[in-house]
């Protein structure tokens, strides 16, 4: 299923050739995921999304492997399947191991139980929590 | 607003005050957030949840900043007020700095632009990330 | 906060005077609640929501009280805070005690834990669960 | 996947035979397209959100293939993937571009971006924004 | 489709194996699905989910079914297939006919359409109904 | 509320100030939305997030009104009360009519509701609506 074709190496333009490069540099292998050959019908999003991507994934205050998981749990109240599958692939290459993968889950779950419980019974924030 | 009451200490029956305490003394603070007071309601409820979130939350393999931020970051995704306010509290007490702030934001609206993204294109999942 | 200002009685068009009658009568209660005051800018829309909803929502094969309970279900996972408001009130004045309240919040956020889970791990859908 | 079997034409009651030709007249084809088929379980609903639909989607102040772009944005947020691919279709038919499937699809991923930034800041609205 | 793969009986611990019989002697059939054995990676998680679900499931003031269509409700809201699959069979299971599930779909459809209304408009929350 | 105070003009940087410049001279109004004072934490996302939004929602091949009117469909879906507020006063400023604002939130309803109707019937994608 796709709204869009996935363009292969062979359609692509010169400009989304260019990105394919980068991604392909920047994660050391050769391998480009549909996500990217979906969003090549836009060259210019494309550009901007993986440029944007890489700045925000990149090196930083929150190490790699935390930026996955945040990620995915994102990914997963949005439920966003190919989202979940890539960046858990990524989280794991990155060095989750089972254990931090079920714990990861675990939060999700705890998380997705409280937010339901606090939206039910309409919980008033507590002013202590407030920055303003 | 809320759609109940929030249960007061004076209110609490000794079921409710037991977990109270142990809220105290886990957290070596005296206060009590409104959505323990809201959930006190049910007694059973109170206990297994906290009791949950106690294990969930706990040492393990993710340390508990990042279990803070990963909380967070569900429960933006989610919507949920009382639980964004409630858990930055919680990760600004357990370090989480101003910058670690900022990237965690942005993880999320990335991440948030991307499942969107996926999602409007219908991205077929690639072989390589499914585990069976 | 609101993007439509509430429309009054006084400023009530015809139309919109009919469909403030027919809740009225329908409900046997002189009040009309903020929703239709603001759905009332577009008085075919306000006569067929309403239509519809005394339609769905009243005599049939699930009792009313279960059918609150359903809508405030729904109401929740969406985080819409003024839906979970009024349909908590209604499921009230239609005989939910606070131990009902208590369970249906129960589950309400079990669901939320489990769906949760069952989207992190990507569960494939069992064949025995599936119609076709 | 399914939770209910299709309708054939030769399951269609009189009533649901009534309503897919409807549908085949309004739209000039002789397609019914699965969901109808799977609503035609319930007759009177059938009909009751094929009339809705049909009224709220048809001749307006916003033109046909704004509406189906709209329609777009909101199966997108909410993750329907049928409702994208049927809306997709019908945008495409009613003129589509490419060029403005990728705006749509920037459009989107941009606002969930900001959607989940402005969540995760808890930003307060603006007083000029309000219309009360 | 799985982010981990699913727990056979051969593969079960002891741990996982004795949280496996109680779901087949609760629920009177030798059958474990899926969700059981992808969490089954976590032993202490799949025994505490199970726990907390046999409980919350279980005898109440609010009766089997109800349970279940509450459950489906809150599920299809936050779009897990997953769970709108199983619980559908579990409503069957315990009763549900197909007039009700009618009447399920109906409300869970109207709930979604007045919920996106209500935030469209962003209506305030009528006075009377809050519980503080 | 907020998780993060809100930047005035006195305590902007000049990297935040130079954004601000911008977003005046783009929009010709003196006014700073919060959004962006409290994005403003961070320099460098701001000037990535005002950019880039500019570029999505500037001249193209989808005229201004309709992408806000776009933008309005996914916050409301997304449940995002700050994004509803501001972008349907843009859409006022950009010429919507209230029968335009009127059919916008009738199809956001109508795609609120069929998105759940499809959700809940888990109703498979049409053969026809597949791009590949």
């Amino acid at each position: 299923m796709a709204t869009r074709k996935l363009i292969t190496d062979e359609e692509a333009s010169p400009e989304v050739a260019a990105v394919f490069d980068d991604i392909r540099k920047t994660r050391k292998s050769d391998f480009i995921n549909n996500f990217w050959r979906a969003l090549a019908h836009d060259p210019e999003r494309l550009k901007a999304v993986w440029n944007d991507l890489k700045t925000v994934m990149g090196p930083g205050e929150i190490d790699p492997l935390t930026k996955e998981m945040i990620y995915i749990a994102v990914s997963v109240a949005n439920g966003c399947s190919y989202c979940i599958h890539s960046h858990t692939t990524a989280a794991r290459a990155k060095g989750m191991s089972d254990a931090q993968h079920n714990e990861l889950t675990a939060i999700i779950g705890m998380a997705g139980q409280t937010n339901h419980l606090v939206t039910s019974l309409q919980v008033p924030v507590d002013a202590v929590f407030k920055a303003d």
